[in-house]
């Protein structure tokens, strides 16, 4: 059965398996619930008998529970492909790897193009702001039910890193090792700015209407490329753009103003295209809107090291020299906060020169520490 | 009369007096032409006897000849009004002003929205390609009709800073001082991005009907505003952005996710809708196509100092430290390649956390250089 039939959306539910469905309703930050929800997610190797080799690996705004293997939607390799295997950074010949999909996502977690189960139509617009303190509660369902009473690591990048953070602040004592990737505990203004004219763009094209684009058998595919376009710039370097692309021309001649003239011009259209094939706009919207809301240190007037009291797990934070989103002293302010507390925290900033999305790439700096720290750990 | 009178389109060429109209055919950098093109001017201040003390600002993408008066559309200040004036940095006791709309611009000047004198039709997607060399050889042209032979400074920021850095190349014998602010001699990889970003969120407009929006009389202004928000949070640097609205929320609860709800978002929200109004979205296209386009060093095969081989100008290059778009490297590039000729070349980086956008900024800093500049050349 395809799935794309019948449907602009290419992500059906069955065929993200396994999932777990919660037989209770779940309670959000903000006191709306949502009813058995369902979390879909992946897992490689071995939980071992001690049940202490359990690394759980929270995906980005874009990313989903297919960490390492055929993504079956995209056909493409795992996002972290190269991290997890046997054999590699985290083997799993020794260690057990959780993968699964957000809550508000779209390949199978409960999300707003899911159907709710009290009205058996897509929430759409109806679905409930989600915050990623939610969406890490939603897991530690999924923990509790896979019987893991500790996991050894809790790692991520970006949108990732702030469920990681999340983790190591509110479940301390439910994990061994605590890594945040090329993130931050709030969301600056810019990062804000560039969020909302994505959003825009998804709520300018005539075909979301109003976020019902299900129910009418649309898509808004082309605010969503727009959306994922202005994204893709920011998780890039300016040097790394130039390398990539410089200012390359396809054709010499001045050709027809209205063709893609330079390189990068094509690449951002193609990226913003293969983008819709797998991505749907209001999980889109409400993911990013989780990010832009997320801030540790509101709780506490600011106070970040606050967050950080009594805190019984070791953290290693990492950031990369040319990430202009999450610049590495954001890092270093969780770094800060931490070491006020007395917490067992390392710091690493990465030279790379490929900006944000150096966390998703082959960087033998970062697969050494990562490796280093995990074994060092485990002993 | 109204201008807004059967139009979506706020602006009438007969609202933009004077205008010069050229009774002869345009030939552009690439071969092509345009028939009898009219440029829309004002000047402010007279011409001296020795007609010595004119002075050419040059607008930036979404500027116009209004530079100092109200603007006749948006009802606001000249873009440069805080400088241009009685008693001023460029005084008007004792300058001539120059201030025209570009070629390819929507403010009276021929642009893809213009009549074709040929066809009694819109230009629309027949325009054709234009270059910023194109833009300032109009200009030459204007210069010609008001009888100056040699202008005392050609000044402008940004894209007013690449038609100087043109000026003072190609004419450097007919001008004094070239004083290009914020700019650079090439669009770097990241540019060029950001710029495609918005003009994808143009095409995607419906109401864009392939650039026939006009014949249709209908306007692509959601697509234009995404554009506009895109441009302008990279006008602002991630501190101005903090500082101005930091995560400051409009309503403390949180509501409906489709409501703005950051400061931030609303302001961006406002300055996309309001600049729909004031701006046309081919003009938009084919400017910031000219823009992405613009290399000084192409020419010379990437050796950029050869294209100021006996320049007999005085040159004072600005760059602002926040400036993320157009970093002080770019314009330290060109001061080195200026140097490297032996020419006579100033240089300031001017602190400012307000990034790009610095040079239309009440900078205490800036204006002080520019009069002393100004003051110190006149003797």
């Amino acid at each position: 059965m395809s799935y794309y039939k019948n449907s602009t959306n290419s992500i059906y539910k069955y065929l993200h398996k396994p999932f777990y469905k919660l037989e209770k309703k779940f309670r959000l930050e903000n006191g709306k619930f949502i009813y058995n929800p369902e979390i879909a997610y992946k897992t490689y190797g071995k939980l071992n008998k001690k049940k202490s080799n359990a690394i759980l690996v929270c995906h980005a705004l874009t990313g989903d529970q297919y960490a390492t293997e055929l993504n079956p939607v995209t056909k493409k390799k795992g996002w972290w492909f190269d991290l997890i295997g046997k054999g590699k950074v985290f083997d799993t010949n020794s260690y057990y790897i959780i993968s699964s999909n957000v809550l508000g996502g779209c390949m199978g977690t409960t999300g707003p193009n899911s159907i709710n189960p009290r009205t058996k139509k897509n929430y759409g617009l109806s679905f409930p702001d989600i915050s990623i303190k939610d969406m890490v509660n939603l897991q530690v369902e999924l923990i509790n039910y896979l019987g893991i009473e500790k996991l050894f690591c809790v790692i991520g990048g970006s949108m990732g890193g702030m469920q990681v953070l999340e983790w190591g602040i509110n479940f301390s004592e439910r994990v061994n090792l605590v890594i945040p990737i090329a993130t931050s505990f709030r969301h600056t203004a810019q990062n804000i700015a560039f969020h909302e004219a994505g959003r825009q763009s998804i709520k300018a094209d005539p075909k979301w209407k109003n976020g019902n684009y299900q129910n009418k058998n649309t898509s808004p595919k082309k605010g969503l490329a727009a959306a994922r376009m202005i994204a893709h710039i920011t998780y890039m370097s300016e040097s790394a753009l130039t390398t990539k692309f410089g200012r390359n021309k396809k054709d010499k001649t001045l050709s027809q103003i209205f063709d893609g003239n330079f390189e990068v011009e094509n690449y951002l259209q193609y990226q913003g295209i293969s983008f819709v094939k797998r991505f749907d706009a209001n999980s889109y919207l409400y993911l990013t809107r989780a990010m832009d809301r997320f801030d540790l240190s509101e709780k506490y007037k600011g106070k970040l090291e606050k967050a950080f009291k009594n805190n019984s797990s070791r953290w290693l934070l990492i950031s990369f020299s040319s990430d202009w989103l999450f610049p590495t002293y954001e890092s270093k302010r969780i770094v800060n906060a931490l070491t006020s507390n007395a917490c067992n925290v390392s710091f690493v900033e990465i030279d790379s020169e490929r900006g944000h999305d150096s966390f998703l790439l082959k960087i033998p700096r970062l697969f050494n520490i990562l490796k280093g720290f995990l074994a060092g750990a485990d002993n």
